[in-house]
């Protein structure tokens, strides 16, 4: 089994009152791709430009992950400035640089195309058409962001037809939806195409919503310290997704499992600036993890 | 066993996005007592004024509620209006008329003095140790609010270092602590004195702090309609030292057993106007949501 994703990779420089991060390796894909690589075979399909350090590259094939995809482009690699405010829920977008970004357009290399799962990073809605026009995959999750809600409403709802799960947050949901309770978010969205909602509500954990009905809830675990939450979506995407793909199943008792695995990999990458704590999860401290979040909510 | 608890009743006047409810039973320790009497015996010590209507007596009564310590003063009751917005978790306080409430110093009946179990409802800190002098329980849990913690701040420390369990909102546990992280808010709650904290966070669950570190979490139930949060944090501190007085333990197993139930009785709270919902609780309807927060919640 294997998963191909189709995202941003970048060079962030983030700010938090933890630190600074001068130009780190970033971008929805990676965080997706680290997280996804330690449950399955990934192939990345993403762009970068001539600047891009080779370390990073040498980092992602080391966790296995397929570079067949990546391509390199004349230019520089799009980068993001962002600084956390002393409540590390709420930051700042201080400048994006979209760079050889500007004029990516996915192109799937033949294993890519083939993998059976498929998970669409959050990218403009008509380029994630263009990959599902070149995918084959059997279950494709999506992951969005309130800018193509507001600016691109109908490219968007053309892809939501087209995805079996919608990986969300919290404020997105309300937006795209217009309602203030998440159940009714949920089942709007489920009525919009995607089958299984997943909503992410930061700090305060996040909700599975299956095809028939079924809910389950699970806190986020409290961290003795936020380093960094850059990136903890893509890799609570990136978890759930690769749980679902090495059992290959999305019955309701998988799926929850996939939060928790998801959930596992969003608390790592909070640990340490950009990907560092994530590019270190190994098995045994992944299972260490699930079992924290056991303890942490079983009664 | 049983517990006395110490606080307003009042007649609220709410309005939420479902509808309005004029001069309602309303009232912390209204919302207590209800819930903790489908656990134990309740001992209630509270004021109510002349025009305090027969029926809310009746029905406090008909829970087998003891109201030796519920005393009738001259004057009018305690009155709250409120008005929710769209997203009912965000209201406003319109006005708040103390009345018979403005000159109440609570004196302990025999029974309710020699309860093992002591709640201290949100009220004025002094009252709170005027109780506390009074009373012979060997467990004692609080309730405050930011307003004390404002204006009345030396107060409320000299509460905290006489009470086992703190029970407070995530605002407030900020407010109280300086912290943001409520681990760390936590913490430092528990070097002013309660070994146990409990931390409400409304909509997203809460959180239990035991005196060894040990950390429980648990969403809130995800309701199809909230239609009067009003007294839902009572409701679930009644819950909660409900459960533990009818176990008499306090071991952290008990602990969050008692977060279920409290968590149980805060979501009947919210799905009728006032404790309209919560007084129609008995036990198959109480052990079936119990259920419901097991199928929410296990992996």
């Amino acid at each position: 089994m294997s998963i191909t994703v189709v995202g941003s990779i970048g060079l962030d420089t983030v700010e938090t009152p933890s630190g600074k991060n001068e130009e780190g390796l970033g971008g929805a894909a990676t965080y997706f791709s680290l997280a996804a690589a330690n449950l399955t075979q990934v192939h990345l399909v993403a762009v970068v430009g001539e600047d891009f350090p080779e370390e990073h590259v040498t980092l992602l094939r080391s966790k296995k992950i397929n570079l067949d995809g990546l391509e390199r482009a004349a230019g520089k690699t799009f980068r993001w400035t962002g600084k956390y405010h002393d409540d590390v829920n709420e930051r700042d977008t201080l400048d994006t640089q979209l760079n050889v970004f500007e004029n990516f357009h996915p192109k799937l290399p033949d294993a890519a195309r083939k993998a059976p799962y498929l998970f669409l990073g959050n990218i403009h809605p008509a380029l994630q058409i263009e990959v599902l026009d070149q995918a084959e995959a059997q279950f494709v999750g999506l992951d969005t962001m309130n800018l193509w809600i507001d600016i691109t409403p109908d490219d968007l709802k053309a892809v939501l037809k087209r995805v079996n799960c919608l990986i969300i947050n919290d404020g997105e949901a309300k937006q795209l939806t217009g309602h203030i309770n998440l159940r009714d978010a949920a089942k709007q969205i489920q009525s919009m195409g995607p089958a299984i909602v997943v909503i992410k509500k930061g700090e305060h954990g996040c909700m599975l919503f299956g095809a028939d009905g079924e809910i389950f809830s699970i806190p986020a675990l409290p961290l003795e310290e936020v380093i960094d939450p850059t990136g903890a979506g893509d890799s609570f995407a990136g978890g759930f997704m690769g749980h679902i793909v090495r059992n290959d199943a999305i019955d309701f008792d998988t799926l929850k499992q996939a939060v928790v695995y998801g959930s596992a990999m969003a608390s790592f990458t909070c640990e340490a600036f950009g990907p560092d704590a994530l590019s270190n999860v190994d098995k045994s401290k992944l299972d260490a993890r699930h079992t924290e979040f056991r303890q942490l909510t079983s009664f």
